[in-house]
């Protein structure tokens, strides 16, 4: 069939590349790369409409299509190097915006010290579509897979908090109003803090007719690019025995890890952490139960010898990643969530879904 | 934001799992795979409606989407070894097809040689779209680029016919008629091979309301699932220079070489390899040029020293593979055409349009 015009590919191909390794991507001039070494290696494609709304800013969903990536690396234990990235671009979609997605896909690739290997660009009359193949390399020896689970083994998570891009993805839809998650606040200091924040974010961190608010802010960025911590890599490494992203939901993921493993997961309810203002939310009438089945959360769900606890709860990550330890593996299948008694709370995976389909 | 079901995923794993390397890719179960050693790495994807046509069988489309990544490795010289693959499904699609789709590509990959490292599913309102990583094992230390071209240099072509999967898009799209390709043939002569031919084919070579024609179903079989011959990486990996693959027509792809080495390229018009329908019917009133033009080919176009031109002529692929001598590299830049007289046959890239928009 036919190509983009020769201009075109041209112009694409000189956007992309300031962010290449040119040895290895031959300044994206080559149909192929070379590489060489060990890696691990993964591939996850986002698309308008299923992983992100199609008003969200072109720059935070070319860094959304990077850490989505760099996530299943870190959980892996994993330092990422490189990645090929194939961009579906809707013709009805400005090609301007094509240089602001190439800006922050490439900036968003320095940042976390990778180059770009290569892609391939396709217009289409569908969803804008980005596909990464995301190269890193491991830590350790050992690379920890979903399958590594030992009866006794605790269950942990790091960096970063669970619900709050669920939170997030309600306000920015329209799902949720702002003072559903204002309520049981003192408002003058919730309006101290956004005076202070504002003018300081971009403009897509306000919602349409409210005024600004620096926790609403905060939630919708984590849901837009999520805040993906390579430290978190030299955790798993260190001490991970099964390991694997959170992404699609906590219990949704411990379920998949605890299938790999053939055990079940405990999750302790209070444990597992919260930002502050899921918390207040999920307090003041909020079903908690969105916030661990929401999805989008991209930190780090693993489990170690109870053996090493003390060295992990001492360690210089608990504070800045946030690391907790959230529940134990069991002997069984599936997951349990406990609250403080021990008590089963009811999880019904069906009743929450105010999320976009997938 | 939401995932499938445990189940469709499940399911999906299920499918594909006897495609797996289960050393390195844990049997499609982690986020991610493990890959040590020397690499050529390319990425393609392939959108319904842009690449391939929404009526075309689920399985050619399976094989297809693996055969573009093949053929980009094969013409680096490389022997193709792996693949990530991300399916994005409309939701419109039946989910039964799922089951032939992996089928296919599985087997297409087992035919080629190689493993499936992992991967990654999304439904969607929008068109199929197919995203495939490819590894490839490097026959020889050096990795033939498009900018390696030297003037003086022959240009060849190796792997199969140019134009054949372009007629082939105007069959099954009905841009053409049976009768088109027919012209000036034996009636009897194509009525007894496509008598011999037919029920031992798929039905979608066959035309809606024509009777079976065996260079018809050569012709769309050829669009459907380009015959990429995993011999050619030999022959680049012993004589090439510069090296790519032909997928967007001879005369663009030519012209990205020449761009890429800083030379100019001159194909010589009648030693281009055509297929025998495809000449019947360029000597019929077809204007040849859109043959040359009109991509889907996935052969290889090298150039390689002169010195080499008798041990490439008298090789064991000469004929196999179709390995043409079609012109040579000159300096200057852009690509020209010419006839058998030397002089230069004007080509319109923009004349030649029918086609589905990339």
């Amino acid at each position: 069939m036919a190509s983009e015009s020769a201009d075109e590919f041209e112009i694409i191909r000189t956007l992309f590349a300031p962010y290449a390794d040119n040895a290895g991507a031959r300044g994206l001039t080559d149909d192929a790369a070379l590489i060489e070494g060990r890696f691990v290696v993964t591939t996850d494609a986002i698309v308008e409409g299923v992983h992100f709304l199609p008003g969200d800013p072109i720059a935070t969903v070319a860094m959304k299509a990077v850490r989505v990536n760099v996530s299943d690396l870190v959980a892996k234990g994993a330092r990422p190097t490189a990645a090929l990235m194939t961009l579906i671009w809707p013709r009805s979609r400005p090609a301007e915006e094509i240089a602001v997605f190439a800006e922050a896909f490439g900036g968003d690739l320095q940042h976390f010290g990778m180059t770009l290997l290569g892609g391939d660009t396709t217009s289409t009359d569908g969803p804008l579509t980005i596909s990464v193949t995301a190269f890193g390399e491991p830590f350790s020896p050992r690379t920890p897979s979903r399958a590594d689970a030992q009866v006794g083994d605790d269950v942990w998570l790091v960096g970063g908090e669970i619900g709050s891009a669920w939170l997030g993805l309600q306000l920015r839809s329209g799902a949720m109003k702002l003072d559903e998650i204002r309520r049981d606040r003192d408002e003058a200091q919730a309006r101290a803090d956004s005076e202070a924040m504002a003018g300081h974010v971009p403009d897509y961190l306000s919602l349409p007719g409210e005024p600004f608010d620096a926790e609403a802010a905060w939630l919708m960025s984590t849901y837009l690019a999520p805040f993906v911590r390579l430290e978190c890599a030299s955790v798993v490494a260190a001490y991970a025995r099964a390991s694997m992203d959170v992404s699609d939901g906590l219990v949704a993921d411990a379920a998949k890890l605890a299938a790999a493993s053939n055990v079940a997961l405990r999750i302790d309810a209070n444990a597992v952490p919260f930002s502050i203002p899921s918390e207040r939310w999920a307090f003041s009438g909020g079903d908690f139960r969105n916030l661990i089945t929401g999805g989008d959360d991209y930190v780090v769900l693993f489990t170690a010898d109870p053996g090493q606890r003390g060295e992990l709860e001492t360690s210089e990550w608990a504070g800045a990643l946030r690391l907790s330890r959230i529940g134990a593996v069991e002997a069984g299948e599936g997951v349990r969530v406990v609250n403080a008694q021990g008590d089963d709370i009811p999880i019904s995976n069906a009743g929450f879904s105010h999320k976009l389909g997938r």
